[in-house]
């Protein structure tokens, strides 16, 4: 007989956005003249720039011509690829990465999604919360989360963001065995500094953990103090690996493409005691599982690369950063507290009271969508997030009726 | 501590195509100048046909401009490819797929590779022998596959295919949970009947078992009375999945689309005995660990459902059956049993002792690369699958040096 996976019965409602989908569709259902403004999700509505269309039309003529046809690439991308953003996203910051430690996919969610499977299942995770739900409801999944109770589940261990600690949680107290963190956070904006860091290399060091380093949002840091990767951080390549992603970057949500970092250095352990290369056990994963990212796509990516592709990218986060700055101004104006908005693209405000809530009254009053702080776990209720991905002409608008209607 | 995922360990050798590359390699770097023909892989080698390329461009261009750019697509896949497949490859056979029942992704492999993280830990899994070794592995990292003892995992149910049963195993005596069959074959190329595939449709009604049916080979089958698709057997949608791809059918190993078929009445039962839709399962998991593929990906693949897109892949399907005839005839020639090789890309040669050993000679003495049967299991061993994957004029040589050698 056909039996499911039990753990997907442990999953809490629905994926957050598609759960705030469903409210949406519900709005517009009764509004169909309703002009909707979408600052939730965080999707970017800026067109890929002009050298990454240029390469992309370059490898798509590729394809059509058997002398440079590409067939099944190379299981961990292109050499181009992956030799140009140990240059450009490391090197060129003192940093060293090599490109055989660099891991092309089509995803940051689904690199940060599925490297729990190379954990052991009674490995204790430790997540942040506010916390981006893959981490969580992929641990649930594959049994490692335990059961809900009492709005937690009962095998992790939190790591709980607040005002006070400025949604920087420092270490626990006890010892876990892999750590999710992102900087600048998802969904808080809150950017970690080097000492902070520090603090958690050191920790996994001392306790034998893997951190499990979400860097998705980097090309938003301003700040020249904020560290933009792990790897920054001395020893770091010995307990971490590193998500990053072209999608907030360069524009590629549709497009489809990031890159995860694991040293070679970094080794966990079997239940007989030997040392096993952390790596080996992605690499056998993912040519398991995963073929590789469409070759014209790879090309575009390279663009980004370039230095005139660097200049274009600046040029977009620069644009969202603006958004974020009126937003998180106007919201302060109207005496409400923020935080993020600064080295990332997110504003998390202080709602004041039940998070859903407001974002009902935000949809209903001002159509404007934002997503719930509660949707990201506990320390996220009383909070919404608002996302500066969208045109100026929109954020502005939707600025405007935030002003009138809060 | 970093404790890993045990069940790695468990894992035999490399990847099989992991582990070719590696003595092809080895032979390459004593033999700079061999002029190596590859038939091992099955990677595609001809260019993409004029109409795809023309509507990949397309789908390049519109993320160039604001107007038309495509961020996040929607998780399932866009409704114009999902509406053109439920048409093209179902409709206009007499079988009823609804456009909601596909899940598009950037992979066969991906697919059937994930697909058992929704099935019990605990459930008992049936696969062909030999086998495309995914099905395999990707149930021994899950814990599900056993222990390996004498050339086997000791808690799968293994199908044998023989000479005798002509590469068709039938449904075995007792009570399994998930099945896997691939038909066209890979790697025997060996095609069921609709009465076959009738028994296991029976087979899988009667205990509630769940066929999970690779199709990834359908283009290429000539013989009018051989089914297509699973959902061609009447009651298959209560029972069975199919993985479909681009990857054979259009050129797609290096672009990268595929699509998975869940039909709604398809259920399994939990722990409590409560009945769950396996489409919410799929759904919920793609929704959590995959963003979709690559929006100028998918306009690219609408392209292959267009009258001119079928005519254009019939064309590309039938000059790899050409070839795979000129490569059968050849081998029978000088005195080989084959199979396969007539409606699928794959001739699967009887090599009369030790696959590997002959993997070894035709590499040594004709450099020309198959793929050793054994790396498909123990039925495999005694056999070679030779790939019609390759351009007129490199198979012709391959197969001038190969009756010259054997």
């Amino acid at each position: 007989m056909l039996r499911i996976n039990d753990n997907f019965n442990r999953l809490q409602a629905s994926y957050l956005f598609v759960e705030i989908d469903r409210r949406v569709d519900a709005f517009t259902a009764k509004n169909p003249d309703a002009d909707l403004i979408k600052l939730g999700i965080g999707d970017v509505t800026m067109p890929l720039p002009p050298s990454v269309i240029r390469e992309f039309h370059r490898g798509v003529d590729e394809q059509a011509s058997a002398d440079s046809f590409q067939g099944y690439g190379p299981g961990r991308g292109y050499d181009f690829l992956r030799e140009a953003i140990a240059q450009v996203d490391f090197a060129s910051r003192g940093v060293s990465v090599s490109p055989d430690e660099i891991f092309i996919s089509d995803g940051a969610k689904c690199d940060s999604g599925n490297f729990q499977e190379i954990l052991s299942p009674d490995a204790t995770v430790a997540v942040p919360d506010p916390v981006y739900p893959v981490y969580v409801d992929s641990n649930v999944m594959a049994g490692r989360a335990g059961v809900w109770k009492e709005g937690r589940y009962d095998r992790l261990v939190y790591l709980d963001g607040t005002p006070e600690n400025g949604f920087v949680p420092s270490p626990p107290s006890k010892p876990v065995d892999a750590i999710y963190l992102c900087f600048p956070n998802n969904p808080t904006g809150a950017v970690a500094t080097a000492a902070q860091l520090s603090a958690w290399v050191e920790y996994a060091r001392s306790h034998r953990s893997i951190i499990l380093f979400d860097a998705a949002y980097e090309q938003f840091i301003r700040d020249p103090s904020i560290p933009h990767s792990i790897f920054e951080i001395e020893g770091a390549d010995e307990v971490a690996v590193e998500f990053r992603s072209l999608s907030k970057t360069a524009g590629f949500t549709g497009t489809r493409l990031a890159y995860t970092v694991v040293p070679q250095k970094l080794t966990g352990t079997d239940s007989d005691g030997r040392s096993h290369a952390i790596w080996d056990l992605w690499n056998r994963r993912q040519s398991t599982k995963f073929n590789g990212v469409s070759f014209p796509v790879q090309r575009a990516a390279a663009a980004v690369f370039t230095e005139e592709g660097q200049r274009e990218i600046q040029e977009l986060s620069s644009y969202y950063l603006e958004n974020a700055r009126l937003i998180r101004s106007a919201m302060e104006e109207v005496g409400y507290r923020c935080f993020g908005g600064e080295n990332s693209p997110y504003v998390w405000v202080e709602s004041g009271g039940d998070s859903w809530e407001m974002f009902s009254r935000l949809l209903e009053k001002a159509a404007v969508v934002v997503t719930p702080g509660a949707g990201f776990g506990t320390c996220g209720e009383g909070f919404v997030r608002i996302s500066a991905f969208n045109d100026r002409e929109k954020v502005t608008a939707a600025i405007e009726r935030l002003r009138n209607n809060l």
